[in-house]
């Protein structure tokens, strides 16, 4: 299996120490060495960053974590192969481009692609049924909305309606953003986190390290961390099951 | 305006040599400082990598020197912005999805938007005239071929159609490849060089760096390079003005 990580904020704002403890996971406090990718939204634009190594041991992670800016929106997935093979074609997350807008999306779980209708519109580059449910997701909302984007709480429940769909097939723990929003699903394993004032200490699981975020963090910053299994001492939430959660200005919004 | 490169290579090569070069135009050794862009495709798998700095300073630039794999094609782009904002969001290379294959495009020259259709299945996320001209190139593929990817005769006859039609807005000077053809369209300038045995010596016409390509390559490799302007002391040659020009596995083919 795989896992996620994704970041909403009000501010632009980097993921750095979380981010440390999850690339970890990629092949040295877990298992999870397959390739790695990390989808960045610099304001709307989505720079997406895929790589085949381990991301415990990737140059790119490192120059990541040394260069890249702050974003509002952030997809990461680091991956143990389960459907497809080990390359970059099939490293999470994936892009598409729908009503002028960068979506990316990784998932985490196995879906029996038998069980689920071939995507139209948008069509897989890879093998991975994630691909496959990515393009079918966005086909769905492209077959309901046409080429006008529609607003929040339409689009929030059309995705919770096919994730629903495409969850019958499967395990469908994803997280989905178009740079402005975040949207997760969970079928077994998700969990978040608000940061916001009055900021705390921290300390990362995957290793000795600590931060202090009131000393890094303006009164009005807020953030929301998801991630398949906590990443801190801080106080995570799972995710409801079979849901679909939404999350905008880094907060978690009725959908 | 901006300056383009391309590379087709028979076997996975890297670009080092050629973009060392190319990438001190962006603020060193010319004007064109508004951000940068590469397209590096590791098999059919593209790695878009977008910065806003001038390519000559680029951390970015820096790592793909060092880290990244080899590619069969290659497209860069250094800017100097004429339409649009300088933002991440308006550089080249543009990325799209079509047939399951990952399209990328970069364009030096300026189109008179006003003169062309609105795109209708490919839209634009940012605000560049190049983008649009990219939009309307995929839009006319896939009203042509529909969901069924065509053979190269036919897509490079319909690709040569559609951009003397964009071309009668403006100037419209493009590399466009899908992982595994080079396409080409010149307005104004672009050249072209192959690099095949016996090789031979090269200079960077940017900057005193030299190389032997016969200590680097074997009997069999084969790679063409495209560029706005030569980039080194070798042969290379103009491409017909007007014209699509067509690369495959490492040598130009008529379309």
């Amino acid at each position: 299996m795989c896992q996620l990580l994704g970041m909403n904020s009000l501010k632009p704002a980097r993921l750095s120490f979380s981010l440390e403890g999850f690339l970890r996971r990629g092949g040295e406090t877990d298992e999870h060495a397959d390739g790695w990718g990390i989808a960045l939204y610099e304001d709307r634009r989505c720079q997406l960053l895929i790589d085949e190594l381990p991301s415990a041991r990737s140059p790119l992670a490192e120059w990541i974590q040394l260069y890249s800016g702050r974003s509002r929106n952030v997809i990461a997935h680091i991956r143990k192969a389960t459907q497809g093979s080990i390359s970059a074609t099939n490293c999470h997350p994936f892009l598409r481009h729908l009503w002028g807008q960068e979506w990316s999306f990784a998932h985490n779980g196995n879906l029996d692609v038998s069980k689920l209708p071939a995507p139209v519109c948008f069509t897989p580059c890879g093998q991975t049924d994630s691909e496959h449910a990515f393009c079918l997701l966005l086909d769905g909302l492209f077959s309901r909305f046409g080429r006008q984007a529609p607003g929040l709480a339409q689009l929030s429940q059309t995705l919770a309606e096919l994730a629903r769909l495409i969850a019958a097939a499967g395990s469908f723990n994803f997280v989905l953003s178009n740079g402005e929003w975040l949207f997760t699903h969970r079928s077994t394993e998700l969990h978040y986190l608000q940061r916001a004032y009055p900021f705390g200490r921290a300390h990362l699981l995957d290793c000795p390290l600590g931060i202090d975020f009131s000393r890094h963090n303006e009164q009005d910053d807020r953030m929301i961390i998801v991630a398949t299994r906590p990443l801190t001492d801080e106080h995570w939430q799972p995710l409801p099951v079979g849901e679909l959660a939404v999350f905008a200005e880094g907060r978690r919004v009725a959908c």
